[in-house]
């Protein structure tokens, strides 16, 4: 098959060599190569300014990542078949980790799928298209769901704000069986429900299900609180583990409508929740005097953007003195992340620097990371982001 | 109780107040507290040059390492009653996270026992006590293991080369109990017979135990190679959770002894060795055209020492390589390392290199930790050592 060629600038191959998939619009050619006349979703040969083919990509012209490499063979791209070949590689991958259909099946690049992310709800699927390449794949995308996976119900929740950046407009579409509003999730053993066509995302983040086992292990007959609950992910399971006690913060009264829900729908009687900002709560709590077992911080990104890489740095400062403080003299934090800009060394640095603070001896036990339905390609580092470090602390040890 | 006291050079404090507990003889002001003015093994005040206390140290004026603190309260140091208090304290974390009494129970500085490391096999206790401080408080060790944890026999195995550099002697005593040759340990279900007396340091090594308890969720029904496997650590977990073949490579004689020992202790019959170098085997096997679907790569420390960086980082990598280039078109790559001096981000980049250099899509499934029972000081950099990466290795993919 022949497909267009977009040149690079020199040296602008060299990210391509080293793992990533990426092209930006300031490294392309467009002398040899103007974007505009590139129709936007369609498949390009990407070549480096020596002529030497890298592959084929989708182009969006009107997008700062204007190519997604999709095939580092520069003579095939992408088809319903190969499509539905990784598809298959990525389920098999998930169904061999994961005794019940509950993942994330196809985590964009990083499972060689730019721009589609889906999650499995068991026969309950959510499709996530972001870019303009990956909408032309639309009707295979839903015939590989259906065929792959059998679900019952097939949601397009194409309604992200990258899509508007590719010139796709945003919608949400019951593409098979009955619309729904919420979809039931099993996570560790608990269960939660979750809005399917609204809430946030798609719903239930799964990339911190290894993280909440692992919180499992230290929770029977523990007092816990869980910081930036949402629908009580964290929290719901430590109490299914046995904890003794869980208070839930947030801020959404939504969220906080989700988690007496969800502690009824496990048979819970010892979840409670604050309905407020997480800083405040937190002080208030100092205030009172209130002491826990265990303290969960699993805050939204703080560091959105790379130009809020301070101010970001100091709230996780503020937001771990405080959970620290609000810890019993052997307590446990659990400190998580999912700002791409917060590296797991700098968490674990802001973690010492609050210890020290406070002169508590912190024992870092454990540190987790995004769960493998979440798979990281080392040469693209925006696929890397989930963190989380548990911490032990100790009052008047040392 | 009065201490003497040694007083630190200006800004040597420094390190001491973010959290790191060791005090290097050139950080000391001999002007003012000559070295040789201390017993080694005594107990000093630590003091900054403005002559701020910083807390009690263990000295010894023939180490490098010549002050370790115990104690950021000035005024009470080390006595019988707080290392027990220590020692149960650790004892208190390992028996909440491990359901059997297996699990290195002291891990030196990370539980505020700086030059003392307890490994405990059920009613087995092997104590090793590296520093002239710590030696001090044999005794009180001895008792402190009686008392928590009713030992049937206790090993004090001082043989340890960091002894000579304290100038202590070397020896191996049992303390209590009768004298035995080996000794059983369980891990992930699976059991070991290990050399007591003997073997590599305290004969098994603990802090692998939540890596290779994730290697057993990928091996059933998979061919395993175990390379540099010493007794068996990987390998046999592998089988024990249903492997369908595991081949353990090690160049040590005894160990792939043990190796076939300890398959037959867990009833297994589909374990095979290869003696012999690491790097002459794997390129054998390849030259046979070998394929395994997870290799494991569990080398000793190819980065004994900072000035080894760039040969060691280099021997990763050709190890890393052949590991990959023995899997089959999907397959699992499981890169371990015990070298502090090489970072989790430094493996994770040599792992993308040797990918791409054999046009391999790798995705990072997973990254382990020492196991809990060896926690880290996140102000002392040299308790953080152990790392792994779960990596699928795609052929043909993208």
């Amino acid at each position: 098959m022949d497909f267009p060629v977009l040149y690079l600038r020199k040296g602008a191959e060299r990210r391509l060599r080293a793992g990533h998939l990426w092209v930006y619009s300031n490294e392309v050619d467009t002398q040899r190569s103007p974007l505009p006349g590139f129709e936007p979703g369609s498949q390009v040969q990407v070549r480096a300014s020596n002529d030497k083919p890298m592959g084929i990509a989708f182009v969006n012209p009107h997008a700062l990542i204007c190519g997604r490499l999709i095939s580092r063979d520069a003579d095939h791209g992408m088809t319903p078949k190969r499509l539905t070949d990784r598809m298959e590689a990525a389920l098999s991958l998930r169904e061999r980790l994961f005794h019940k259909p509950f993942y994330r099946w196809v985590f964009g690049d990083s499972d060689g799928l730019s721009g589609l992310v889906v999650d499995r709800f068991d026969d309950v699927v959510v499709v996530q298209i972001s870019t303009a390449g990956m909408e032309q794949m639309k009707d295979a995308i839903v015939r590989a769901v259906q065929r792959l996976a059998h679900a019952r119900i097939i949601v397009l929740k194409n309604d992200g704000k990258m899509r508007k950046v590719e010139g796709l407009d945003t919608y949400v579409e019951f593409a098979h069986g009955p619309e729904a509003d919420t979809v039931l999730v099993e996570e560790n053993g608990a269960r939660f429900e979750v809005p399917l066509a609204g809430g946030q995302k798609t719903g239930w983040f799964y990339d911190h299900r290894m993280n909440r086992q692992r919180l499992q292990a230290y929770a029977p007959g523990k007092k816990v609180l869980d910081v930036f609950s949402y629908v009580g992910g964290w929290g719901i399971q430590a109490a299914c583990a046995g904890a003794s006690q869980v208070t839930c913060v947030d801020a959404s009264s939504s969220a906080v409508d989700a988690v007496h829900h969800n502690a009824k729908l496990n048979g819970l009687e010892n979840v409670d929740t604050i309905e407020g900002d997480a800083f405040d709560a937190l002080k208030a709590l100092a205030d009172e005097k209130e002491k826990f077992d265990i303290v969960v911080l699993d805050p939204p990104a703080l560091i959105p953007r790379r130009r809020d890489q301070k101010a970001g740095e100091q709230a996780y400062a503020r937001l771990n003195q405080l959970g620290l403080r609000l810890l019993e003299r052997d307590g446990l934090l659990v400190s998580a992340s999912c700002s791409m800009h917060l590296s797991q060394e700098k968490l674990i640095d802001i973690i010492r620097g609050s210890g020290r603070k406070i002169d508590r001896f912190v024992q870092l036990l454990e540190q987790g990371h995004q769960a493998p339905d979440h798979p990281i390609v080392p040469g693209i580092p925006e696929t890397d982001y989930i963190k989380s470090c548990f911490v032990r602390s100790l009052t008047g040890f040392l």
